[in-house]
This record gives C-alpha cells, sequence and structure tokens, in this order.
C-alpha cells in the first residue's frame, strides 16, 4: 500500500531505472570517500542507499538506527558489490531526498542476532529487541501459526467463541487470580485457567464445534517454559469421540508445521498408551527422535544372586536397562551418572561396560552369573564400546523415571531439527494423593473407560485423557468428557467431594449437565511451546511478543506496581501490612 | 465429520432412500395415532423424525431437549404434510433405532424466539437461552465476523500480535481492573483498558502493519452498551497517515457487512468534519439516515424583537431550528417536547406549526416580524402542516445538543434495515475541564494539526483524531499519533502535565518514541456494538456469549464473589472492613 511516506517496501525495489520513495531505519551506515552507503531496514527487508552528503546535507547526521524517509533512482549496484544473499543484492538507491522522520538516542545494545545481550536489557528494550532479525521472525512465526490454526479450525465448521476472563473463583482455585469488583466491594472475579466449564457448556448450548484462541492465566511458580498468562488454541466437539479429536489435532499441528517450517508431518502420529510411554522411554512425554529405549530385565535377573537385583524383584519390583551406546566410560563419569540416577530418585545405578572381547567390566560383574551376563547383552543388544545402565526398585515408576531422566540427558538432541510429535492415550484415571486419597490424573470432568470398574478400582481406572507430545514437551492435553450426571457423582464420590461441595464449587455447571447435555471431547494447545519448538527456541520468551521475566515483573514496564491506598479504597481492598511494597 | 454418533448433519438428510444416523436435541414431539413426531434440531438445522413406539419402545419417554441418536431410512413425506419452509421439508427419517445419550430435565424457559423471558433468567440459563434460533444465529454473526476482520487484515498484510493483559497501572487510571500479584505480594498488575500504548511500541520495533482481537477492560458504570470486558478490533499502521487508516476501516468494515448482512457498504463513506456533524446533527455520532438537519437561524433573527432569541444572539450565541416534519401537533405534546428540549440543556423551545395557509401559529408568533417569519419558513423548508423547533443559547454546543437530541427522538429509525456509515474527522484536540485547563478530547498520544498552533491557542486547535459512526452509534475511534516527543511533551505542557509526572505515568513509553519512531496512524473498532447494529440487536448482550448484568455481575456463576480469607492472604491483600459483602 502506497502511503504519503513511501510508495515501496525495501525488498520490492528491485527495477533498475524506476523512481521509489522507502522509508525506514538505518540499520548500518558507511563512509566512503565522501558518499554516505546506508542499509535502509524496513518490515520487509534491507535496501542499499547511497547519499551524497553535498547534496544532501542532512545525509552527514544519519546515526544508526534513525527513521528516514529517502526517494530517488533506483540503479544497478557497480560490479563487484552485488550481494547475492540479499533480495534487493543487485541494486542500489541513488537518493535525491532526504528527510530524517525521527533520530534514535544512543543504543543500549545493537540490533543484530549475534549480539549476546542479558535477558533484562532485552526486555526492557523490548521495542528494540523485536528489531532483531530473529526474534522479528519469530513474531511472524508465531501470528503466522495462530492465523494457520484459525483457518483450519474455520475450514473444519467451528466456530469461534469468546468465553469470559471475568469469572467466578473456585474455593479450591488457589492459583486463581483474583480481580477485585468496583460495583461489589468485597467480592472478587477470577481470571481462568482455562475456558474448560465454559466451553462444555457451549456444547450444552449446541454449539457443536467450538474453538478459540484464549488466554488463560495460572498463578504458579515460574518455570522458563510457562508465563502467567499465555495463549492456548482451545476446541471441543459434541457427539465427538476421542479420535475424532486426534484427527483434528493432526490436520492443525501439520498446517501449522507445514506453513511455519516448510515441513510435512508424517501422519497419522504415533499413539502410545501412557504404560508403554513409561515402560519404554521412562516419560509420559516421551521423546522419540532417538532410541536408548528402557528394556524390562526383570526376566533375566529373576532369581539372582545380585542382592542389588534380587531385593527389587522379591519385593515385586523391577530391573530395567538402557543401552547408553558408546559414551565415555572413565570411572569419573559413571560416577556423575550415578550420582545423576540418585537426584532422579534412584537408590543406586548399576553400570556396565561392553569390552572388545564382549565382556562387562563393573564393580559388580563379580556378582552376577554367565547367564546374566549374557542374557543381559542380548535384551540390551549390546555390542563393543557399549555402556549399560540398570536400575532397580520395588516401584516401577522410580526405575523408569530414573532411566527416563537418564536417557534423556544422554540422548536428547540439541535441536529441533527433526520433529516427533505423538499422543500418548489412556492415562491412569487417578493418581494416589499419598494420604489414602485420589486424585483426577487430569481433571474430574475426564470420563473413565469403564464406570463401574472406576468405581470398585480407582487404581487401575484408564480415562479416555490424551495428550499431544512433540519431541519430549507436552504440547497440551484433552479428554473425553463425563455427560451423564450420575457417572459425574461416582467421579467425585472417588475423590472425596462431597454432594455439598461440589455443588458449592461448580454447581452452575452441573445444572447445566441436566438439559441434554451431547457426549463431546476436546483439547487445548499450548501455542508457545509449540512455536518455539518450531522456531527452535529454547524458552517461549524468545516467541511471545511482551513477555514477563519468571517472577512474574516486566522490565518494560515495571509492573507489577504498588497502587495508592485510594484507589485500592474504591475496590474496597487493601494491603495487609506484611506484604507493603518497597516503595 | 462422520463421528460414532452420527453420520449426518440434520440438515443434510435428503436423499431418499438413504439410511443415515442423525444426532441432537427433541426440539418438538408429537403423538399421531401411535406413532410419534418428534423435530431433531442439530447446529445444522432441523428433520423430521418418525417413530413406532411399538418397535422402539424408549420412544415413548422422549421429551422436550433430551439428546438423541437416531438411525434409519430416509423417505418422503406423504402427500399434504411437505414444509416448503425447511432445508429437509420434502423428507423424513424413518426411526429403526434410538438411542437415548441424555435426558433434560424441566426446561425453565421454552427454546423459542418468539417466547419473551426476564433477562435474569436467560443469563443463568444461557446455555439453553443460545439454543434459539435467534441466540444462535448471533454467535454465529459474532464468529463469523470476527473472522472476515481477520481475513481481511491478514489479506493486507497485517501482523496479529498479542499485547500483553497484565500491564502496569497508571496513577490516572482510577478505572483500572487491579489483579494482586502473589509473586510480588502488595503490588498489583492492571487489565489493559487498550492495548494503546503497546501497539505503538510495535511500530517502534519496525511491526509497520499490527492488529490484534484485543480484550479490553474497563471499570465503569455499565450502560446498555458497556460491558466490563469487551472485544475491539485494534490495529495500527507505521509509515501512515489518516487516509490509510480510514480506506482500511472501509474495506474491513465492507467486507464484515458483506458476509454478515449480504450488503455492499456505498464507498467512499462521507466524511463530516465534527464542526459539520455538530452543526448539521447536533452530535459527533450524526445519524444521517434521515433529514431534519439543523439549519443556523441566526442570520434570520438578527436583530430580532423577540428577546429569547435576541439576548442568545447579543451574547454571541446562536438560533437554530429543525422541521420536525409533519408529527402531532397538539398543545400537550408540545408541552413533551419542550420539556424534553429542558432535559437536554435548553432555556426553552420555540415551536411553530405551519397551518394550511401557511401561516405560524405559535404562542412566540406574535413576538416575530413578518420577514423574520418568512425567512423561518424559507430557512427550514416550510410546508403546511410542519412542525418547527427552534432554540436559541449563548453556547452554540447547547443549541446543537438540544436539537440533535430532539431530532433523535423524532426520526430515529426503529431498525437497523438502511446503514449508514461515516467518518468524523478534525476532532478539536482538548476539551476545556471547567477550571481553566485543558482535557485531551482523544488521548495525550493524539497529534494536533498543528503543533505550534496548539500550544499557542489550544482552544481552537484541531487533531487528527476521527471516529467511525454508523447509524448514530460510534464503532470506535483513533487518530495519527505524536511520534516525535518534542510535540509529545507540548502536548502534556498544555495538559498540565508536568515532566515528572509524565515520566511516573508513561515513562517506559516516552523512552521508547527517542529510537527512532516512525509516524504511525490507527484505530480501535468495537466489535460487539458493531455485530450488534447488522443484527439489529437493541443490546451487546444479545450478542456476546456470556455477557454480565449492568451492575456487573453473571447469574451463570454467581461472580463475583466473596473470597476466603485465607486466599487473600496469600496474595497479600485483605478486604476492607466496610467492604465486606453479604455472605
Amino acid at each position: 500500500m502506497k502511503t504519503i511516506y513511501r510508495t515501496a517496501h525495501a525488498a520490492d525495489v528491485t527495477s533498475i531505472g524506476e523512481t521509489v520513495a522507502v522509508a525506514g531505519w538505518v540499520q548500518a551506515r558507511r563512509d566512503h570517500g565522501g558518499v554516505i552507503f546506508i542499509d535502509l531496514r524496513d518490515s520487509s527487508g534491507l535496501l542499499q542507499v547511497v547519499l551524497d552528503p553535498a547534496v544532501l546535507g542532512e545525509a552527514k547526521d544519519l546515526r544508526m538506527e534513525f527513521c528516514v524517509m529517502v526517494s530517488g533512482e533506483v540503479r544497478a549496484r557497480p560490479e563487484g558489490t552485488v550481494n547475492p544473499n540479499l533480495a534487493t543484492g543487485g541494486v542500489e538507491l541513488g537518493a535525491t531526498a532526504l528527510t530524517v522522520l525521527s533520530t534514535s538516542a544512543v543504543l543500549p545494545f545493537q540490533i543484530e542476532d549475534r549480539v549476546d545481550v542479558d535477558e533484562r536489557a532485552r526486555l526492557k528494550y523490548r521495542y528494540l529487541d523485536l528489531r532483531r532479525p530473529k526474534m522479528a521472525a519469530n513474531l511472524k512465526a508465531r501470528s503466522r501459526a495462530i492465523a494457520v490454526m484459525r483457518r483450519v479450525m474455520d475450514d473444519l465448521g467451528f466456530l469461534e467463541v469468546e468465553t469470559p476472563t471475568l469469572i467466578a473463583s473456585t474455593p479450591e482455585g488457589a492459583r486463581d487470580l483474583l480481580v477485585p469488583s468496583r460495583h461489589q466491594k468485597g467480592s472478587f472475579y477470577a481470571l481462568p485457567q482455562s475456558p474448560q466449564l465454559f466451553k462444555q457448556l457451549l456444547m450444552v448450548a449446541g454449539v457443536e464445534r467450538y474453538y478459540q484462541v484464549a488466554k488463560c492465566y495460572r498463578d504458579e511458580d515460574f518455570r522458563s517454559d510457562r508465563q502467567v498468562e499465555f495463549a492456548q488454541l482451545d476446541f471441543e466437539g459434541a457427539f465427538w469421540d476421542r479420535d475424532d479429536v486426534l484427527e483434528t489435532l493432526e490436520e492443525v499441528t501439520s498446517a501449522v508445521t507445514r506453513e511455519v517450517r516448510g515441513v510435512e508431518l508424517s501422519r497419522p502420529f504415533p499413539r502410545l498408551t501412557w504404560q508403554e510411554a513409561m515402560d519404554r522411554f521412562g516419560s509420559d512425554k516421551p521423546d522419540t527422535r532417538f532410541g536408548m529405549e528402557i528394556v524390562d530385565l526383570s526376566e533375566t535377573f529373576a532369581g539372582t544372586g545380585f542382592r542389588a537385583f534380587g531385593a527389587s524383584l522379591e519385593e515385586g519390583g523391577t530391573v530395567r536397562g538402557i543401552n547408553a551406546g558408546a559414551i565415555e566410560s572413565t570411572r569419573s563419569r559413571m560416577d556423575a551418572l550415578t550420582e545423576r540416577a540418585k537426584e532422579l530418585g534412584a537408590k543406586g545405578l548399576v553400570w556396565m561396560v561392553v569390552e572388545d572381547d564382549a565382556t562387562l567390566r563393573s564393580p559388580v560383574a563379580k556378582f552376577l552369573s554367565g547367564d546374566e551376563m549374557e542374557g543381559l547383552k542380548v535384551a540390551l543388544g549390546a555390542t563393543p564400546g557399549d555402556v549399560l545402565l540398570m536400575a532397580a526398585d520395588a516401584e516401577w515408576r522410580t526405575v523408569a523415571g530414573v532411566l527416563g531422566g537418564l536417557r534423556l540427558d544422554l540422548g536428547k538432541p540439541g535441536s529441533h531439527d527433526e520433529l516427533a510429535p505423538l499422543f500418548v492415550i489412556d492415562f491412569p484415571t487417578f493418581e494416589p494423593t499419598g494420604d489414602g486419597g485420589w486424585a483426577a490424573s487430569h481433571h474430574p470432568f475426564t470420563a473413565p473407560v469403564d464406570v463401574d470398574q472406576m468405581a470398585n478400582d480407582p487404581a487401575n481406572s484408564i480415562s479416555r485423557a490424551y495428550d499431544l507430545v512433540l519431541n519430549g514437551s507436552e504440547l497440551g492435553s484433552g479428554s473425553v468428557r463425563i455427560f451423564d450426571p450420575v457417572a459425574q457423582a461416582k467421579v467425585f464420590e472417588v475423590l472425596g467431594i462431597s454432594k455439598e461441595q461440589a455443588e458449592s464449587r461448580f454447581g452452575w455447571f452441573l445444572e447445566g449437565l441436566r438439559y441434554g447435555t451431547p457426549p463431546h471431547a476436546g483439547f487445548a494447545i499450548g501455542i508457545d511451546r509449540f512455536v518455539a519448538i518450531l522456531q527452535d527456541e529454547p524458552n517461549i520468551r524468545q516467541i511471545i511478543p511482551f513477555p514477563k521475566t519468571q517472577t512474574g515483573s516486566d522490565p518494560l514496564t515495571g509492573s507489577p506496581t504498588p497502587v495508592e491506598e485510594t484507589q485500592l479504597a474504591e475496590l474496597g481492598i487493601r494491603v495487609r501490612p506484611d506484604a507493603k511494597p518497597e516503595a
């Protein structure tokens, strides 16, 4: 679009002889024998501009990141100065007019990808940080990803419906962000952790296909991959079953990957049951880009004389191992791995190195029989040079966690060049709370596969929940929901939620289920984590336009900030004396 | 998409002889000689289903809004029972299988457009209210409108960028909604009233074309057309001038109107200066669907002997009038109009009725000269039967407001069948605060047409702000922004904002302006008001999926609610004793 400031974008300036006006920023400035060269940057790219300060006096004063408007004639660059890496590398603009639209103060850091700048400074001057090519590309990728998600959902007949963000707080909402009401002083709204109950009510309302790029809030400890506010692609379908959700997910994530990365994901995505994921990869979000799978060695060591293994097996436990391959096998490295295994919850780590003659070198080799050693080598596919790592415990989940953790430490690729999406299905319905009770693994509105079996044997109940995993990161989760109030009541019973508690927490929602609720299922994908992986960025703050630090503060605006007493009084609240911030 | 619950949607069932499975809700149920007819409703429409209770025993128990799955064979309806108003009116489904997926409790109200239900009940059972055809259509229209907006912006090369919703509160943000921080107890985030400063910083960041469907929050008195949370299409362009914004607005609103209403808006939209809008229509959001324009009669009555007019003119004021046309002209009606004029700020209202012989009947006729009466008739184009209404005041804005208000009362169309969009441009930069100072008419980042003139003569300064008006409603507003820190400082000076105050309020933003800020301009459209007009709904609560009442409460969830003391303590706040809600 032409404006009064420009007739063309920098990257479109390629026709020699044309007269154009461009506008943008001074990215670089070089003086060559009385002539000044600048690289002019705009949102499309770069253009070399040549200015004669004898004619255009202002050119002498140009500095980095000045915002300028330049017009002139496009001409071929002199031979030997063509830049083949640039769309406009064959031309330059011979300036006949220059207007400095605005000057720039001295920059706090250079606008270049390769400059390493403290993250706090980058966030404080985010508007400069976002000028860096990689960050500008991340912003575009995020925008593009969301646009593609919406396009796919629209094409599939989903209706985008906005759910409220000032909602009711629930008594267990200990992590709710609260908003004091001015009109009803002493009362509070909560910001939503997800649109879960509203989207289920949209199914009751007959919407049938709902989606939304929903802003959600969770006031938890900040980790590198979490933010207090975050966006998710949230969707739900009525008269839907699990596979309808999974197919929709494949459609959406494939389209995004295609457009953002130019890569076609192989479909259908693998589906691993939770049990299989735990057994083979020691994780409910397995990274399948590399092998090093966990092997159950319990049969191999049945009746072993090696106490460390035998004792675990006698307690009903397990012995498992991985073949870590030809890693460094010095004693100090093995000691470090043992330490790491203990951090991960192991009592110890058994390691063995396969020597050139196929014998096993290990401090514990002497406790194993020849059959055991042979069986071990076969089970782990051992060849000379390989390092074998084993753990045993009465609890299989401990062993899975230890070996799953070591596996990632030793094998996880350093970049996201390869993309390995998969679904984990058939999660346990409940997790033990530790005091004999049960907590919902997913959330209490998730349908168990078998309601009666769930009520009688909660420990072994499988739920209709599923996760989408990409390169070892959980991108999101969903489930087939309970749509029968009787089944819902039974789940509350197992969870130890009384009728009265259920009523006070979600009575308004349970009331809705009574009016002809259709079967339904849905999902939510965390957008930032997905885009971060596609852009091969290690943390989602690289993807979010204006993120907060790990303690939830914003170096750009200074938020959160103290607020005047009078302003709080209008909202009916005050700050507790022990919580006064330093002014 | 076929699922395990259905092979087709109701509206797609038209092929006689086909075997299909459908799923949906029982909209109506009729018993006819042992055979049961139901209208099955799903998101696509209706299908008549015929069930034989002798074969399908469950059919006897079907009640309104039960959720069912039915399969059977499609057959032609018997002659004489065809419904030409229904896509599926020629067929019916002869059921061979019936599954009740879920039953329904007795409905609090009927699921029909024509039933008049208390709004509180409708909001409490919003999931049932949204099943009504008109509400379902509103939901779809809103979804569609937003999708079209996004498509147009994407096509125009805009980047959708998400700005944060937990931001810094500003000292003047008396209407900010606040969110206490758990990590920095005693400190607060604010929810944004608009993404204004962030979008301007995106211009500094070089984004050049930004848009967002932004959730905004304003904690003000609730009126029929305001909600505490609302969505706006927010956009901004760098190297942009006013007309770039107005053309983009025409493009977006025309596309939405085309797709939601099937109507092509005539372009370009009329542009009225603020002064012209006030002079001709007595409003800065004129409804131009009807005439009854205001006429300046000051010349006609220059030197009049009629004191009510003469006094105002001597004080430098004005006499203006409208021709209200052939309205009822009884004395009681005229008295009522005079009362209304006084409510609108007039000292009085002069009315005259044009008799059949073209003489003027009025209590004040005797004070006017023959020339004045003739001049008046010519100026107002009076013909027999017309009622002429006049007001005079030392303040022209009072007269404009009075006549503009009467004009709407007398002429405003009762529906939005006709659509009359227009732009109001050239707003005054400032409004007097009443104590000799100035307040920004738009906001303090709006560029004045002439910075020096603004500094010297604020009363007559024109700003580069503009509004989009549709059928007398302001759909949104925008402006060319100040991009020069020096000009920004001058505006603050006129507004009486000291350097220190400016620094403490928006220092982080002003810092950003120092790094080569491009010229930029933008706009925000209120989505709900726009869609409400297109759907001819009188209030935006008909358009918003889950709205709040005028006091900000949600009858569905009960929010806002009291929160336990322990939960507040974790956030470092407590409720003031005088603000305790009733439990």
